[in-house]
């Protein structure tokens, strides 16, 4: 799995007055924590500063990649802020997070992705708005998928987010987002899934066990990325667990390693 | 989802001196409890009573339809026990478990069947032995949803066991179970699933967290029923929160009153 880090988000009410204050250490406190915890890319994102997101933006990548090397996933549809986030990165291969068919969020970010040789969160989303059906969903993917690439973007360097919407708003959006997974996955092998995973419990009590559900149903349609919390442990469980329970961990290798780490929880 | 409480049944080692000293009392108390956290059937087992199968099967089932109505689900492939038990039965329609496509077996256990009207759990297993393949199990399937039809049974009282053999042994197993489920339920929509759970974890560590994600992909492949414990209140909540994501719980308004009820564990 592409675990995309979500903790370092300044809508997340925890972490706010470290940004606030310029807490580097608490930062990269957190930045450690989610790499060692498995995360794949940490998630950058300074959208609640509306008056300097660019210089808040640059000081998070400046300041994470200080302690870790792993790629980062550049979380702004600012154009401004992702050329000063871009500009001051030195890791590997960053994602920007995200572009979306909207028109004119497509143009403002396409220049950076082809620019920076980024990957790019690509939301199924267009100028008419949030698609309701899996077919509206597939459709915006396909052509966000056909653009990009003819942009000279690779199949692997797109990431396709199904735009999951809360269960308790309509029963049939958990059907929704889990066969979106599985026919984008089915059309575009090389493509990969970015869900954020916890909209789908917004609003309703017991966020945590109906998003562990989700993450299992949607990992067996084939999704093989989400953007969420890798410091939750019981939720990396569930990654571990699925991922030997559809065949992706030959002998239940990594499961057992996890298990004798005491990274596994019941 | 249609439960089949797993625990009276004379191989689990906590319940096995209840049925030796024929403790009434124990045993009422658990099918109760069980009907309380939502089993649908009382599953029903004395086969570690080599000697006295029968006696030690009719008691069970006078003993739990004292103090429960669910119907039963008579575990046994004995048909002197299983008869013993059918004609002790007064509950309503109860569940033979089990049948498969092995001849000594379908032969001695279908008049039984359409003598006493039951249902009948069906594994998907042949004179041929253990099939490997998802295509080996469907074409088993089929051909005892065929002979079970042809006499007399309707689709509604077939309940298809995938057989489930333990990730820990062969990767692919779980797939093979999921799509074998999925496959049965696509051809044959009438037809319910009763799957066992906790096959799917034997000889791996944390097995709860293994049954747990197996129970929602397996949900979310079409499975209806299955064979396990009710008591659970974890993984009856994993029921719940798979109800509400696959669409079968309107506005989730059984997975809220769970909720309130303080049945939702996380």
């Amino acid at each position: 799995m592409i675990i995309i880090g979500e903790k370092i988000n300044s809508t997340l009410k925890a972490i706010r007055p470290a940004m606030e204050n310029y807490d580097a250490d608490a930062i990269k406190d957190l930045a450690k924590r989610q790499y060692e915890a498995g995360a794949t890319y940490i998630d950058v994102n300074a959208g609640m500063f509306i008056n300097d997101e660019p210089e808040r933006l640059e000081w998070l990548v400046k300041t994470v990649q200080e302690t870790v090397s792993a790629p980062l996933a550049i979380d702004s549809p600012n154009p401004v802020a992702l050329r000063r986030a871009l500009e001051a990165n030195k890791n590997t291969k960053p994602l920007i997070n995200s572009i979306s068919d909207e028109s004119k969020r497509f143009n403002a970010v396409m220049p950076l992705v082809a620019e920076f040789k980024t990957g790019v969160v690509a939301l199924c989303m267009d100028d008419t708005g949030m698609p309701e059906t899996i077919k509206d969903r597939l459709t915006i993917a396909q052509r966000l998928i056909g653009k990009l690439t003819k942009e000279g973007v690779k199949l692997d360097d797109i990431y396709i987010d199904p735009l999951v919407r809360p269960v308790g708003t309509g029963s049939h959006y958990g059907t929704v987002a889990i066969e979106t997974i599985r026919q984008v996955k089915a059309e575009f092998p090389e493509v990969h899934i970015a869900c954020g995973l916890s909209n789908i419990s917004f609003g309703i009590p017991c966020r945590k066990l109906m998003n562990q559900a989700f993450l299992v149903a949607a990992m067996g349609a084939g999704m093989d990325g989400a953007i969420m919390d890798p410091l939750d442990k019981k939720l990396m469980s569930f990654v571990y667990a699925a991922e030997a329970l559809f065949g992706l961990d030959d002998f239940c290798v990594e499961y057992l390693t996890k298990y004798r780490e005491g990274e596994l929880e019941m």
